[in-house]
């Protein structure tokens, strides 16, 4: 292991935070609120860690390998979690630090599961600050330092993956740089795009940006305490379309730059999450549309939160808590799919699931014809082993860190419905659930005992378990 | 598909058939029952189909593979449960015949799920039968007939596979004959046992009987409305501890009968079965501590739920709908593990568990150490991939029926605990679960077409998915 190493990438993330906090202080004095100064001693805090452990580690070699990669990422994500709580905590508006830690890591997790009893009483400084946790999380905070950063050695490839989601993380281009910067422009541009179509709708400037970096990340912070539900239903078909939009790989946008349609469209990742997404809309507007007055009003909210609870960003415009059984089970298990491998989504990812829908498949037919070879295929390419045995333990690492949190949480003494949906919605970054932690209700009633445990699973959630995994794993920091 | 040697197949097993229901019929003589009528036209009609089938249908050629393995064993546990729920339906005991299949499913397969609301009311002959589908479904009923047919050829290895639990069924001695009577021996000399137990506690004799035959198939029918609560504590105790021996890998047994002591007691499956409970035991025993008079009363209660819940069984002695959340959530958990491979008991089995986590385990190695290569070992041998892959395409393909099945079921509109709980209780053949169907209540209020869709999954739960997914797909029924 070579800590320096690790330590001093560390460092410069952690002085990169203090340049990232710049917006939110400016929105304080904007605002003239008196957060400010919470801002610049969470400023200063920031580069003096930073200062400190790029100077006291500077690495003598700067070769990293997977375990590097992982340990680096989760180290950087605690990290920037526990700093990045400080503005909250220090302005007193969050007056304990294990909340302000919960809603900080559920920022920049994309997870938007919030503690807050009164949103709309927090000041805009720091409510600027909070959503744009989630869109500095939602592209990866590390790929955005590689994106900015000259003296990159391929190695960093290691980081790359060990942050994006999805199990078959790879370049798009050749050069590491090029890739980290491309997935950039296109996620800046998408966020401009959003920000443009929500002000057209006639929403403030302000509230604008904070929905937009909400969306962009798959987060689900918002300003007001009934999230969408008093936007025009314009302004909610907009956002229903851009949470699906940033759902979807973000490879298929390059593809479609470099205008490789074929290729593009017929990823088979995309058409299981359109056809999901469709059927999904379908039974749940049939199921729920004697609640509303109109088709085009049961459309709109079944839409809008289909498309909230796959692509794990957790806004919501009415209280789906209240839908019937059928609706809530549909969403229940949306929750666990999740949007699109290489996306800014959460949860267990279509591509996974697709993945291991054809290995069943594949070892059915063995059954059938026990001495047929059957190779796999998936997006056009064939499927090695090592891949498809690797996801499948994904999934079995998966339920068992769901279940261990299941039976930690539940000591708090939440009925079973709460209790599934709170760790599914938190393992999986998406922020509101069902019963006690619904869209009408928040994380404020758990005890600061599973507010940590939830914090974690979290992280576990958005840099998809190993990397938290391996860095509590004693036999990581071994020296060679 | 060798069609005709399926069907006279299936044709010989309802002849069995008729004669199984004979003690029923006796009983229902002995206390001068009117449902004795409908016994005898139920075993006329199992006379009437049997013949049918074993005279149409003269195979030409006996070879069957895996494909009519896997058939046979799904079309005879259909009809078994077909012609079985007769004699329930024809005495108007029971006046719906989907009521009556969905009792006679849940016999079969050992799950012990009930529709009745007045079990007391029942005739003695019927609750005899129902419990003895539980003794006969806990072993399996091919293998019955492959332990006293005598013109067996060794290629009903397919069927003994097929029908068994577990991901690596075996012959325990080179012959199958032999293996399949070894298996029985050891049931019937333990269920003997258990009556002897039962009986010395001063429970009468046909309680005795029927409890043993709940508790060897890890069934869970019983004749009282509060199944076991008002038994004494020492048959309480005796019953907790014959539902835990139900659920060891019955190999274990013919080992110890061999005297190798040292392989039975080196079966990793067995100590993660035995840590398992003991740990189960002990946090709920501290967490439901408060809510009984002594230490003894909440130990003894505690053993007994999770015995019922691990074993698959069903019987309860309290309500543990009303328990505190963390003990139903382990409760819940468990339900879905189940107990040992080659046992009588249901779930997901011990032995899958431990070989996922093996792999995951050697997956997380791999991370590290890429060029790492590690064989699995499991009891003893090295695992071949194959078994290890279909180990895990297993748990998906279990995912996937459980997710279709808890939608279908929550159109019912139960809550989510409900609905969770009765698919885990039925897929894993438990019986009661939480909610609306917890042990103080029952399955009557689903719907019908939800009885039929549980009655199903109950027969995917006893086994193991494949026969019955096969049967329903078109291209095993192609003719060669």
């Amino acid at each position: 292991m070579n800590r320096r190493m690790v330590l001093s990438m560390v460092g410069r993330v952690v002085l990169l935070e203090a340049a990232l906090m710049l917006p939110g202080l400016i929105t304080s004095i904007i605002y003239r609120e008196s957060c400010v100064w919470s801002f610049a001693v969470a400023i200063v805090a920031s580069l003096a860690v930073g200062t400190f452990l790029t100077v006291a580690f500077k690495p003598s070699s700067k070769v990293i390998f997977a375990k590097e990669g992982f340990v680096i990422v989760a180290l950087c994500w605690l990290v920037l979690s526990a700093i990045g709580a400080l503005p909250f905590y220090l302005s007193r508006e969050i007056p304990s630090y294990i909340d302000a830690f919960f809603e900080t890591v559920s920022g920049f997790t994309t997870t938007g599961a919030s503690i807050l009893t009164d949103v709309e009483g927090m000041s805009k400084g720091l409510l600027f600050w909070r959503s744009f946790t989630h869109w500095l999380g939602g592209m990866g905070v590390l790929v955005f330092v590689m994106a900015v950063v000259n003296n990159l050695s391929d190695r960093s490839i290691h980081i790359l993956r060990a942050e994006s989601p999805g199990p078959v993380v790879g370049k798009i281009v050749p050069k590491m740089k090029e890739t980290t910067r491309i997935l950039y422009i296109i996620y800046i541009v998408i966020t401009l795009l959003d920000i443009v179509f929500l002000l057209i709708g006639g929403m403030p400037f302000f509230e604008s940006l904070v929905h937009a970096f909400g969306t962009a990340g798959t987060g689900g912070f918002g300003v007001k305490a009934d999230s969408f539900a008093s936007y025009s239903p314009y302004i909610q078909w907009v956002t229903t379309i851009f949470m699906l939009i940033f759902g979807i790989n973000f490879n298929i946008y390059y593809l479609l730059l470099v205008r490789k349609w074929k290729t593009a469209f017929k990823s088979g990742e995309l058409w299981f999450y359109v056809g999901m997404v469709a059927v999904s809309v379908v039974v749940i507007c049939v199921n729920v549309y004697p609640l509303f007055d109109s088709f085009g009003e049961a459309i709109r909210h079944t839409a809008f939160q289909v498309a909230t609870v796959v692509s794990t960003t957790g806004y919501a415009t009415v209280d789906f808590n209240q839908w019937p059984s059928l609706s809530k089970t549909i969403l229940l298990l949306l929750m666990f799919v999740g949007a699109c491998a290489g996306s800014t989504a959460g949860g267990f990812k279509c591509a996974r699931v697709v993945i291991l829908i054809k290995k069943a498949r594949r070892e059915l037919k063995k059954l059938l014809h026990p001495r047929s070879v059957n190779a796999m295929r998936f997006e056009g390419k064939s499927v090695d082993n090592q891949v498809v045995s690797s996801v499948s333990s994904y999934l079995t690492v998966y339920i068992v860190i769901f279940c261990v949190t299941l039976i930690v949480i539940s000591l708090d003494g939440f009925d079973t419905e709460t209790n599934i949906s709170a760790v599914a919605a938190c393992f999986n970054n998406i922020g509101p659930a069902f019963g006690a932690a619904g869209p009408a209700s928040n994380y404020a009633a758990f005890s600061p005992f599973s507010k940590i445990v939830l914090s974690v699973v979290m992280l576990f959630g958005r840099l998809e378990i190993y990397p938290i995994l391996l860095t509590l794993t004693p036999s990581t920091w071994v020296k060679k």
